[in-house]
């Protein structure tokens, strides 16, 4: 096994609690813990064996863990099927008959495996160690990784992560029947370069996507990512209409980009889930920023309608003329004298918020926060992860109170201290106005595609 | 005029070596600077007038102004015509009459007003204070600050940068016009809201893009961001298909979004100028990013097709099989005993990069650089910006050698100390494999609708 795979494993999660064996013939122990000079040599009887050797020693491995009566594999041993050669390809399908032929599981080759947090197991040390209720597979480790990272940044917390790399024995569509029996998983996301059982996959795509909000990116959507999608873990990527037909069908959403999965995770997991309808009001900082944020709102295929007269009556009471617009987009935080603004004027900011919020042309809130680092009062990290806590909590409130969605806009969406707050609140926080109004448009999109299933978004 | 701005001009450019006075009737020194109650009791002739007094002000400074001799007068006061209110309009409307028949120019208001580096002059303390090639022109402050903002940290410089608000006296075809003339000015970049005298403005666009790589990014493109700019600039935001078409005519690029403008700012300004064709090699980390680089490569109108075998083979010859893959993408970073990495295995990494960019299947080279940062083996932010550096020097040389166009793809890519040396060596930096091949699209794209015109792109 690798150096610094082995190492952060026993570092950052397993220390010796659950049993850890190490197996290398070269060395006696690894960091204190004892190493054996195979798996048969280990004293007790092993449940899950990682492994990092070559592809030349794997088939021997393999019988040897079948030989102590293992239950699981995972290998990230790369070098086999995805290579295209044909011997490579041999070792793979050699190994697969021996798994089955003795009801061994294997998970790969050419993946980084499992991410089980509630029994300490993690292929990073980075991920956080706590659970929550979102199951990630993938068949790439360095999606797995990005997608892991970006939504633990973002405050989300995860039931399992599976890479499963060349998907060789163990595939996608028995990780989509086991995220249906989980019941630490609420929520799926995942990364999909090809599918070997079509009809297999879409009936467990059917049972899962009905009743647990599922979003899937699939990679090799052109012919050019078609062949790298062949180059890495030999799947054979399909046709992307039918990939697409069979989310529509089962109800699961395909997503185009990285970001739009992230996104859409994003707000799924928050109270943005229950949004009416495509009415935005934004309240955000600077006219240019108002006008280019209406123009991607509506291009996203959502509106940005004016709010009532009497909305913006009860607003001018307390935002001055000048420099400002009450109509929607609402451009009144950068006021010199009257900002809006939780921590310097939280009292009015709230009232100003709650008119907004209770406007009946506001099926959601999209609101920029912070601009309390200025020229001429300099503030430090820790302050304004201060003030946006603060401001978090404020909008959850108003959230809560008037029943209406709050997406903070943050360039620095995965200020983690922040954004898992925002998470436990029901907030969404997005980077940009354009990635927030796509998010929820896709949102939206999505419940008109389910019509008829369980009514879950 | 307000505090934080004065203090800033104070503090960071003006010092008195230019002749700065102070105008204030509550006042008799800011920061040492003597105040004076009116302009027309400083001591001096003046040039230019910065102001930022009340609306119902306005009238009496521009009365002022023209007896003292002034020759120009920039006002940030809101307010105005774009409340919609027409007394307030009333009085804007006045001040144009008043500066027209003196022959004074008047920027504004409800702006920024000018940026110019070479003489001191600026409206950011942030602001670089060397001067560049770039003109920036912008209805909207805050849209003016992002774009001078973020393109100084891609490494660009500036000419000048003037934000002109609702444009009542000094309009966008007059900037055009300067932009010309200026002889330090080889490319200009804006934001445009509204345009008053849409006949003037196609001719001076006519002249300026048929020579100047020109960049316009238009706002109210929807009906609802065109409400949004009435309200913000007093701009009658006019049908996009006509600018468009205006655009199209000229040889000037319309950007639909803000990032597509800095994106292309960016390229333009670099040796990616003169890509020759839609055929991208990318080198990166990842079997799952590259899956998804080359879908977005395509999706944006870019190729990526397999290098020729004899390039493979000879890749073979120090690129280990496992894990990796020279087809295209090619995604070696990574390999665990050898990767491509020009800091701790530069003559290797040298050689593998001449090899792709010789191939005739690379009209432009995109490739991340990175991963020295791994577990077990961390670095510092200097280090890195140190290893990032020398990289990009690396990269430099290797497009000087080759006549390759290359993209470093890097997510932290406004780290100013390492994008100023890429812009200085011809090397565009950009965030994602995405935004690179859209921003290559698009200068393909624009070449193609420029035929005809001087060869500038």
């Amino acid at each position: 096994m690798g150096g610094i795979f082995l190492s952060a494993l026993l570092d950052q999660h397993y220390g010796n609690q659950h049993g850890l064996y190490a197996v290398n013939p070269k060395m006696d122990r690894v960091r204190g813990v004892p190493c054996y000079p195979s798996v048969l040599d280990c004293p007790e009887p092993l449940d899950h064996v990682i492994s990092q050797i070559p592809a030349d020693g794997l088939t021997q491995l393999v019988d040897e863990c079948i030989a102590k009566g293992v239950r699981s594999i995972h290998s990230f041993t790369a070098g086999l099927s995805e290579t295209g050669e044909s011997d490579l390809a041999q070792i793979e399908r050699e190994i697969v008959a021996k798994v089955r032929a003795a009801g061994v599981r294997f998970v790969g080759p050419n993946c980084m495996g499992l991410y089980v947090p509630g029994v300490g197991l993690s292929f990073m040390p980075s991920l956080p160690r706590d659970p929550g209720n979102v199951l990630m597979l993938s068949q790439s480790g360095a999606n797995a990784n990005v997608i892991l990272r970006s939504l633990s940044q973002r405050g989300l917390r995860f039931s399992k992560g599976v890479s499963y790399g060349n998907g060789a024995d163990l595939q996608g569509h028995e990780l989509l029947d086991y995220a249906l029996a989980d019941r630490q998983t609420e929520y799926v996301v995942g990364y999909i370069e090809g599918v070997r059982d079509g009809r297999a996959f879409l009936s467990a795509l059917k049972r899962l996507a009905a009743v647990k909000p599922t979003v899937l990116l699939k990679g090799g959507i052109t012919s050019d990512g078609a062949r790298a999608a062949n180059s890495h873990t030999g799947s054979l990527a399909g046709s992307i209409a039918v990939f697409d037909a069979l989310c529509r069908q089962t109800g699961a959403w395909r997503a185009e980009r990285m970001d739009e999965l992230l996104d859409l995770a994003t707000v799924v997991t928050s109270a943005t889930r229950n949004v009416r309808g495509p009415n935005v009001t934004l309240i955000g900082a600077g006219g240019g920023f108002a006008v280019l944020s209406s123009d991607q709102i509506a291009l996203a295929g959502m509106r940005v309608p004016p709010l009532p007269e009497e909305t913006q009556a009860q607003l001018r009471e307390f935002i001055p003329i000048a420099g400002t617009s009450v109509r929607n987009p609402v451009d009144a935080n950068f006021g010199r004298d009257h900002p809006l603004d939780f921590v310097n004027d939280a009292e009015r900011t709230r009232r100003a918020f709650e008119v907004i919020c209770n406007a009946h042309t506001t099926d959601v809130l999209f609101t920029t926060v912070g601009g309390w680092r200025r020229p001429g009062r300099d503030i430090g990290p820790e302050e304004e992860a201060h003030h946006l806590r603060s401001a978090v909590d404020e909008l959850g409130d108003i959230q809560d109170r008037t029943g209406v969605p709050v997406v903070m806009i943050h360039e620095e969406y995965n200020i983690e201290a922040v954004t898992q707050r925002a998470h436990q609140r029901g907030i969404a926080v997005l980077p940009t106005v354009e990635r927030a109004a796509r998010a929820v448009a896709d949102l939206l999109e999505w419940r008109k595609l389910r019509e008829g299933l369980p009514d879950i978004l």
